[in-house]
């Protein structure tokens, strides 16, 4: 069964300065995974109008979905409405629901709108909401562009609201061996391996605990029958070799 | 002054399926601002020849430097040194340096060689090596793309390698104030302080402590009078705007 496709596009000054961790990448990968979406690439981009342009544009052509997160805040450096409205030829307009979301939402806090916050309820003309429990702004849909805040709690609660109403692939599963063996010392027997088993996905992820080599042999798949297969040969696999050690 | 521009590949299935938190951009991010190189953007990639080839083809013909991780190692998921050749129209020769290091390197801890080894010497023709005093397999430079381990303390050393010999444009610098304000109340003014100073860039990122909004107002330039001067305006902006509350 092939999958639907994603990209991912993170929106940002804050990262590509490295002042900001992106964490949001991992979340929503995980998720996607889990729902059976192929994710096939992500680009971090700055806040500037013509870029997020042309690369919204580009990805939104290439995959099923597109998802981003960063630039839909008050202040001036949040141009992502405006510049995904841009990519599809529609313009903003004051979003009647938001503007009420807003309002009530500001309002139950005793604070009123400010021209800042009302830039929020400014959204792509046909756009559908994405609602937001924590902070009330809302993201949006337009197209198979998914709108979201870079915040990462935020972002976590706009993508629940999504993933729902989004068809589900067959979700990516994944077994996992660790072993106290260097790569190199496997990587022949590995290769063989995948070679048998097209369909699985598998990686091999060095690592070191107190100087000694380790090794992550990581399957993924969709097509569970052969990911317990190959599972089970890279278990015979792996005691062949450390009996011949 | 205008710095040479960057981006980063990151390279591995391991981030796009979410098993993986990239935090070699942020790392490198960082490194490049001191360095007064821009980072454009960055992609995250699968380990997928064509897709390899195809982008860095696109980013070096874009950018001053183009920054790999991932996928250099012994196994069969390690194909960046291949498709990274193959974009030069190169092909994969046993370099006799590389050799040399990684037999010494292995001998050194009792052991030897063997194919999955010595394919890690197998690099591009022509191309000049990353010195790794970590994991001794070296990365290498072909053109402007500078192919690094995707593990990070090994791709640390590659890029202190690397950096020295690259010429420094002017560093970015950055003054941060973090006020206990919602940004949507200082949005207005921080947006006429942005207009004024368009040399300057400036961002604004919300967070919360114990329920409270709270700020960060964060200004970056390679103009260091500019950066001065609009940081003095924002911080009496903020001495006004909190007398005003």
């Amino acid at each position: 069964m092939k999958n639907p496709s994603a990209a991912i596009i993170i929106i940002g000054n804050e990262v590509l300065s490295g002042r900001t961790l992106d964490i949001n990448t991992q979340h929503i990968a995980q998720k996607l995974a889990k729902h059976g979406i192929a994710l096939k690439e992500v680009r971090v981009i700055p806040d500037d109008r013509q870029v997020i342009i042309d690369t919204i544009n580009t990805v939104r052509n290439k995959y099923s979905y597109v998802f981003t997160t960063g630039g839909i805040g008050p202040t001036h450096d949040d141009i992502t409405s405006e510049a995904v409205g841009a990519c599809f030829n529609t313009e903003l307009e004051l979003n009647p629901e938001a503007y009420k979301l807003l309002r009530e939402g500001y309002e139950a806090r005793g604070e009123g709108l400010n021209p800042a916050r009302e830039k929020m309820a400014h959204l792509p003309k046909g756009c559908q909401l994405i609602y937001n429990s924590v902070s009330i702004a809302p993201g949006f849909i337009l197209g198979n562009v998914y709108v979201m805040a870079g915040v990462p709690h935020i972002m976590h609660v706009m993508l629940e609201y999504i993933l729902p109403n989004l068809p589900k692939g067959q979700a990516v599963e994944s077994k996992a061996i660790d072993i106290m063996l260097g790569e190199s010392l496997i990587a022949a027997e590995f290769s063989d391996l995948q070679n048998k088993y097209p369909e699985v996905d598998m990686g091999s992820y060095p690592y070191e605990i107190e100087g000694k080599h380790c090794t992550s042999l990581v399957l993924r798949s969709n097509d569970y029958v052969k990911l317990d297969l190959s599972f089970k040969e890279l278990e015979l696999i792996i005691q062949q070799k450390l009996k011949a050690l």
